[in-house]
Order: C-alpha cells, then structure tokens, then sequence
C-alpha cells in the first residue's frame, strides 16, 4: 500500500479509521492529493468521486442519514470548500455528523494573491459542532520554505517541533471526530499541505494517538413519578412528532399513547410512527378550526395540558402557529442532545433516548377518562371521509397525481421528499407504514434533494424513490452528475411549470412580476437531463397514464427512471385551497 | 407604485436606489417578498430572476465585472444564502462590490426549529467588506409577537422605538452600501421580516437618511522623485501585470515602458495590455529557464532590481516561484486599495490608480541603458518562433484546439475563460488586442464560469465567448438556466473528457483511482444541455471540422450557439508537456 509523504494526511486518516469512519466522498483537486491517495490506496475505505462539492456534501449527507454514522467529505482550497456550506448547515440543524475534511494551502500563502486561496479556518463557525484547525508538518515547512519562520524554527530543533505539532493535530482530531460521533454535529478539519502533494512512501511515517469516544450517559437522574403526576392529572395531552427514522420507538409504547382517550399523537410523513389512532394529517385538523365561526373556542378545546414532543423539526407550519398561540402548561422534549423551544414553552428537556423515557414514565402512568381523543378522532375521521369524496371529484392536478402516487409506492421503499411543496403535499396523505420517509428538514432547502436521495440509497436494503418538484429537481441537477446511482433508483417530477408553492401565498395576483419573480414560470421539462444522465424517461399529463405508467414504474429495470408528471399550473392552487374549504365545510 | 407595506424593506431599496444601484438579481422566496415587491415595482431597478443562488450570485457579479458597479443580490431566509458564499469569497479577493440583500426570519425564530432558518446575520464574515445586520421593525414586532419582548416594548413609547430602528439600519445601510462603492469589496445586508410579508401601500412609510459616499482621496504624499531615482539607477526593472480591465493604462505610458531598454512587461490574457514589446507568455520564458542546464545562472539574469506590479491575481505559478525565489530588491504595487505580498518582498504599496502613478513618477524617469530588455526579447523570439513550429507539427489536442479557437476570436470580442486549464493554454499564445479577456481569478474557482460569463455578457456592446473545460462546464451548468443569455452569446466547450489539468501534475499514472478520484474521467457531451437551454450545437473532434466550423460560428443566429470540440483525453498532457520542451530545447 502506498501512503502520501506528508505526515498529517497519514494522520487524519488513520484517525477516520479509527473511528470507523468508512465512507469518503472526494471532490477533485490538488491540494487533497495527499488525502486522496491514503484515502482511496487503504481498501478499509468506500471511496466516492463527486464533481460538484454541493452534491457531493448532500450526497454524503444521504448516507449518513441512513447509516446513522459520520461520513466524510474531502475537497481541495479555495472556493470547493464553500460549497459544501448549504449541506453543512442541513447536517447541523438535523444533526447529522458530516465530517468536511479541507485541504488548505500553506498558512503563509494565505491573502497574499495566490491561486484557489481563501480563508478556510473556522469558516462554517456559525453552523458547525467543532472545527479543527490543523497545523502544518514541520519537515514540508523547513524544505520547502525560506520565508515562513515561524519560532519553533528559530531552535533549529524541529523534530521537537514536529512531535509537539502531531501532538496538537492528535488533540484536534480526536476533539473533532469525538463530537461527530457523541453530538452527531458536521465538524470541519482543515489542513494546510505544502508541496510535493503526490510523494508517496511505503511505510506510514507516524501513527495517530486515538483518544475513544465517550459514551454519553443519561446525565439527568430524572424524577419520573414527578412527571407521571403531572402526566396523570392532565387530561389533554398531545404527543407530536418531527423528523424520525422508521422503527425508532418501540411498538408497545406507541400501542399505549393510541389508547389512551386523554392523548392525540400528531404525527407527519417524516415521523415514520404509524397506528390508526393517530392523526397524520395534521393540517386537516387545524384548517377547519381557523376556517370556523368560532375558531378561539374549537383551539382552546384542542390546546394539550402537556405537550411532548420528540424528534426533529416540524413541517407543519399550522400547529406551530397554534401551538404558539394556544400554549401548553407543559412542554416536554425528549431529545438525547438538545431541545428547540419551538413553542415558546419548553418546561423541560428530557436527555435521553425515547424508549427510555417511555420506559420510565409508563411504569407509572395509566390512561385517563377524557373526551379529548374521541371528540378529535371524530373531526380525523370526517375530514379522512372528506378526502375521500374530494379526490373522488377533483381534476387532475398536483393533489391527485399525489395521492396515486403515494398509493403507488411498493411496501418497504424508501421514500425520499424534496423541498417544499413536494413535502407539504404528502402530509396530507396516510403513507402505507413499511414506507421509510426521509426530507431535508434542518434547513428545509431544494438545494440537495436529489443528492441526499442518491446518497440515501447506496446503502440500503430496499428501492428508493425520490418525490420532487420542477425547481428543486432543476436547482439539484448535478445530483445526477454521480456514477452511484442504482438501476432501482427511482425519481417523480411533479412538473407545474414554476414554484406552484407560490400561488398558494396570500396575495397572489396573475401579474408578470408574479409569475417572474416568484413562481419563476418555465416550460422546461425533464427529459433531457434524463437523456443525458442514463434514465428512462416515462412523462405523463393526466391521470389514465399516470395510472397506467406507474404500474410497471417500480418493475426492475437495467437503468434508472423518471417519471415526469405534468400538471396544470394555473388549477393546483385552486384544488388545494379547494380541499381545505371542502373539509372545513359542515 | 406599490410598497411593501414593511418600512425596513422599503429603507433597504430606497438606499440602493440612492447610491445608484440599478441591477437587482432576485431568487425566489417568500420571506425576501418585501424586497421583490419594491424592487420588482419600481421602474428604477432592471430586475433579474435566477432560480439557484450559486448561479444568481455569479451572474452578478459579471455585471458587476463589466460595469464597475455595485450589482445586489436578493433570497429567502434559510440554505439560500449560503449558496452565495463561492461568488462572495470571489468578489471578496477580485475586488467587486456585490452586495448581498438577504431576508431572515425574525431574531425569536432563530434555533427554535422553524424552517428554513438559519445564522445568517455575519454568515459570511471570513470574506466580507461589511455585515449590516438590520433590526426589525418595532410596528411588525408588536403587531405579531407577544413573546417577542425586547426592552423598547417595555415602555410601551413604539414611535421612539421605530425611529431608533429606522436610525440604526439607516447607519448601517450607509455604512454597508459605501464600502462597497468606496472598497469595491461585498457587502451583506440581513433584514428579518415578520409576517405578513404581502402587503402593499400605495405611499412609502418612510424615507431613508442617505449618507453621500466620499471619495477616496490620495492620502500618500508620495514623493515620487525618491522612487525615481531608484527606477533611474536600476537597470533591471519588470513590470508584472494581473487580472485588469481593458482600457485601464493610457497608452503614452505602456509605450513608455516598451521602450525602456531596462524594462520588461511581463502581461497575461488577463492584464489586458498590449505591445509588441510585453511579454505576453510568461511561462513561455521561464519553462526554459527552468530546463536549462544552469537555471540558476538564467534565473539570476532575469532577477528584476525594481519588481513594479498592478492589478489583480496574477495566474503564471512559474513566475511566483521564481520571484519569491529570486526576491527583487524593491517591490512596489500600485492600487488605490490594497496590495497582496504575493512575492514576499513588498516594499511599497502606491495608494493611488496606475495612470495617476505613471504621469507623476514619469515626469522624473529616464529610460536607462541596459541589455535587460534585448537579451529577453531574443529568447521570447525564439520561443515565439519555435511555437509556430511546434504548433505546426503537432496532432488535434487542447493546444492545437486553443491556437485555433483563439485566432478565430472576432475583433472587439469580450472573452471568458473558465478555469483551470482555459486560462492556463490561454497564456500561451498573443491574443488580438481588442479584445477584452476575464476570468473569475480571485478565487480561480470552476464553481461559475459559467454564469459569470452570462452576466458579464448582458450588457456589453459586443458579443461574448465563453471558453471552458468539461469539468466547469458541466459544474455551474445551472449557468445556462438563465434567461438573459443574448442570442449573440458562444460557448466553446473543450472536452477531453474529465480534468485533464491533472495530467500534466507530477507523479500521476495511468491508474483506476488516478481516473476516479483525479481526472474524474467521464464520457458526456454538451449536447442535451445545449437543447435543453435553446442554444444551436455543433461538435467536432478533429482539426478540419473545427476550422470549417469556426468560420461561421460567431455569425449572427437567432439561438446562442455551442461548439464542444472532442481532444483525446490521452494526449493533450503529452503534447502540452513537449510544448515547453520543444522551446527548451536549443
């Protein structure tokens, strides 16, 4: 096996090792030479080779979601590294541990007009669980530059030198790699390289001071009868749920929340948590009540006592308004790391896992006389009624072509939504359970779907489809640009000509500045970037082909497929808002 | 006229109406709204509508390139504004006042897990002129928010507390918006909006306080009769030029130096300048310098006494090397700004513009004796002639395609040269002088050439040629999804199928990981993106084909075209590597 020259490429590599760090998406470049040959030489290692750094980082950011472990990202200076910042950002408001390896130039070389230079220390600190900023070997120092003296060379003893910084870049990397792993936040690791960048060697020169990750323990010593007093003395208690991987929470303790007459749990496509006493749409409970004569008295009625929530971000933007307005006494998060006060009511953080905590608190909780599960389960089963007829009647459109296609989908897919209409439309649908569903929630942008879906993919057992919208598919085209993508992978285009998001805004006019600056109208579609990245393309504008197109979508098939489905831009507005009056009405 | 009915956001377009900033490239968005509407309604602005910020934000900055001008940039809250961040770090080392308008949430929505919320206020403080992070408006604070508490509402006095706002972002709007105009660096001004962020009125709320900029004075006293006597008494004296905009130097004074038997004029195709006298291929000197049996010796002899420099990066690696190997006694840079220790031997930087430095030290300067100039001159004879010969022999490749599609250029032409390897064959060859050359230097990122160029194009008087790589090319293809590209605009795209830059490095073989994770070898065309976007294509991959096809390819069409001229992958490095030892050779 070969190894590059420089000592402290060696060293971070054999530090992701150590930490069992197998997946390395490399972007092309010079400059990480030196990582990229330890990285790709070592068979340990899955290596990827992704051109454009923003897929690549969201791509990263895909298997990471799945595997439930740190990946990392490897570019070369300059502005490659900044390109990951939109992933960067995604990872730390969803808690994923992208680790961004950057291979910088040397410190001196640094605002002086050298080529592909910029400032890389610390430059994703507002978004970023802990930065590493490495130094450089002393012996590439000494050879290679008159100029940079800085005062361990002065003495002239530079193996001293040398130890002291391998001692430092130890330090770092352990620091780094260990809040990966524990806080599971995007960390970045920068690292000057002076050249020769493609020396290789035989032997490795060094060899890394592992310091293991610590377990994190239960900190809290948590009072549970406490808690199951209150718990037990509420008799309106609202378990919601945000971003969740599927089979997340033991079975039993979901059985005993649906039973309960004095709980509702609010679930989204993204919590992954089925029972068919839960309420999945949660917008088709909360429009009718702002739509009411008397909207105060039917969300007083609905206002928990106790609010718990657990998982990531919501995505429903109606019961955080209402949640904001309409208060619990309690508010609980349960969260091993951290808690959002997302309703300005957080009374307590619970640090520890959710089978944990439902493990302690029902030991002492029973189920509550209450009509508040029977009294919301009737408004659930009315407006599920009014679907029902809704679809029945409605033309083709963004509303119907989802529900045949969320019918669609094959047991046990993976099902990746992009941003925002795409995910917006799904939560008003009850998804078939074995169904994984996954969206970039942390910062809920359309600048990496489609990558996340191909890195999502890889790995996994069963199919993935990836549901999007027309600007987001576009926004995200280089995600196709990859040579990982599976023959099974799957991906729908809910084609509406524009940000049809927009039209759902209030003060929408048909103007041309509207349809310029906001929908950003066009008639593109996909069949080209279909061509060009080795997909068969099946498009449809109506529901008899759609039908009939999804039938053999999911069969196997040597290549990829998009589906592209259009839809009448100036009607898919009307339909939604449509709904929401339909299921309002008495 | 409509306004947003949100005062800030009218405060924000009324300063940049004020300080003359007329071209407004908007991504869509809600939170950003206000800032579309007013914009988009007054007449003032010429409004632009680009989907992916990456793209967006290099767009801009090619008008920005081409006008001398501040150019803003407008998005949502979220990702979105960290997809400005490569085209920010680029403006921030290439000297271009792009400012950067994003809208935020409100300050209470920040880490509490609403969507698409993000740090964004100093997000991109690494590479910035200014952060402006505005405060929000007391009226919407107060209307919206009770939990939203902050001490001003405490007195209930809200007038005191709007016109204490209105003061404070009317400070920063000045402060920001000036160092644009006066430091020619980005700025970025964030402004949170609370909902609703629709309404209109029919009369401005308010009216901005606009602080005139000043204008940057001269402040050395610079006693150039000192520095003349130095220039009089050295009889080697070089004068390096960067990246500089066309028409920047009066002739008298280029002539001037031409002419100065101990002067040489080292250019690239980025200084724009021109003589038969200047050395317009500075590695074309200094490769066989470096071959030679003695580089020491040659090396010594071209060691400039006075090193004199201006302008932006320079892109020639031989001639950084050497100049910080062979250090000049003086080294003066001539900006009215700033001044980059690019050599490690800067011993005065000159605050003051080139034409104003040249007219006042040449009213003391004398063109000295010395061999200098003829003893260079002969050797760039030579090269020159041997270049002839060589290209004269050699098969179809990138050099070949390059001497071919470079003297094809129509007169008066704007050309954009991606990076790495365009830019890099370009500094081979003399290009005609009327045309005016860029490249995106300052960070030398492949992340928007593209775009750049699109942007760079739209309001010239003469067409523009994009010259590109694959790689680039296929990175900011999302450039192409514009629809501001004029009919006369070219793209000539020299695909060698990956980055075959990585080829001429050292130490690579012929291995699968150098494929991969290097060259990221790959086997697309151009042309489905060419359909896709409405230009004309033509392909070609030998050297007839590219003659015959060049000839009519700049004639007037109705469609922008695309040539994608094929070299083989296998030999351009080989024939670029002979290049330089053809002309070493004696």
């Amino acid at each position: 096996m070969r190894y590059s020259s420089i000592p402290s490429a060696q060293l971070v590599v054999q530090h992701c090792k150590a930490k069992k760090i197998k997946n390395i998406v490399i972007s092309p470049g010079s400059r990480n030479a030196p990582l990229t040959i330890d990285f790709s030489e070592d068979p340990y290692f899955k290596c990827f080779s992704i051109v454009d750094e923003r897929s690549a980082a969201f791509f990263a950011l895909g298997i990471a979601q799945q595997l439930h472990e740190p990946v990392a990202v490897v570019c070369t200076s300059g502005s490659a590294l900044l390109n990951y910042y939109p992933a960067v950002a995604e990872a730390f408001y969803s808690g994923i541990p992208l680790v961004v390896i950057s291979a910088d130039r040397p410190i001196y070389k640094i605002d002086v007009g050298d080529g592909q230079t910029i400032r890389q220390d610390n430059v994703f600190d507002r978004h970023i669980g802990y930065s590493a900023n490495l130094k450089q070997d002393v012996s590439h120092a000494v050879q290679r530059v008159e100029k940079y003296k800085p005062e361990w060379l002065s003495n002239g003893d530079n193996e001293t030198a040398q130890q002291s910084i391998k001692d430092y870049n130890d330090k770092e990397l352990n620091t780094a790699l260990n809040v990966a792993l524990q806080v599971k936040l995007p960390i970045h690791i920068n690292i000057p390289f002076e050249e020769p960048l493609y020396d290789t060697i035989t032997e490795p020169t060094l060899k890394a001071l592992i310091v293991p990750v610590q377990n994190v323990n239960d900190t809290d010593a948590i009072d549970y009868k406490k808690y199951a007093d209150i718990w037990n003395t509420s008799n309106k208690k609202m378990v919601l749920v945000g971003v969740n991987p599927p089979s997340a929470v033991v079975q039993k303790f979901l059985d005993a929340l649906a039973t309960d007459p004095s709980v509702i749990v609010m679930t989204e496509t993204t919590s992954n948590l089925h029972h068919p006493n839960f309420f999945a749409s949660i917008d088709s409970i909360v429009a009718p009540i702002e739509k009411s004569v008397e909207p105060k008295e039917l969300f007083c009625k609905l206002q928990p006592q106790v609010l718990l929530t657990f998982g990531g971000l919501v995505v429903s933007k109606k019961i955080k308004a209402f949640l904001r307005d309409y208060k619990p006494e309690h508010h609980w998060h349960i969260d091993k790391l951290k808690a959002f006060n997302t309703f300005f009511s957080l009374t307590h953080h619970f640090k520890t896992d959710v089978n944990n905590f439902f493990g302690n608190l029902m030991k002492f909780t029973v189920p509550q006389k209450s009509d508040y599960f029977k009294y919301w389960n009737n408004k659930r089963l009315q407006y599920e009624a009014k679907r029902e007829n809704y679809i029945n009647e409605i033309e083709f459109s963004d509303m119907l072509a989802f529900d045949r296609i969320l019918k669609s989908i094959p047991k046990n897919y993976q099902v990746q939504l992009a941003n925002s209409s795409t995910v917006r439309y799904a939560q008003l649908f009850n998804l078939d359970p074995s169904l994984g569903i996954f969206c970039n929630r942390g910062t809920s942008g359309i600048d990496g779907s489609t990558s996340t879906a191909v890195g999502a993919a890889f790995y996994r057992a069963t199919p993935t489809l990836l549901i999007t919208g027309d600007i987001s598919f576009f926004y995200d085209s280089n995600g196709l640009w990859n040579n990982y993508i599976r023959p099974d992978f799957r991906i729908i285009v809910i084609n509406n000509d524009g940000g049809g998001i927009f039209r759902i805004l209030p003060g929408q006019e048909e103007t041309d500045n509207f349809a310029t600056f906001f929908e950003t109208a066009h008639d593109r579609n996909v069949e080209h970037l279909s061509t060009q990245f080795g997909f068969e393309y099946v498009v449809v504008n109506e529901l008899t082909s759609l039908n009939d197109r999804l039938k053999d979508f999911y069969a196997l098939s040597e290549k990829p497929k998009i589906l592209e489905v259009h839809t009448p831009r100036f009607m898919n507005n009307k339909i939604l808002l449509g709904y929401f009056d339909f299921i309002s009405s008495r």
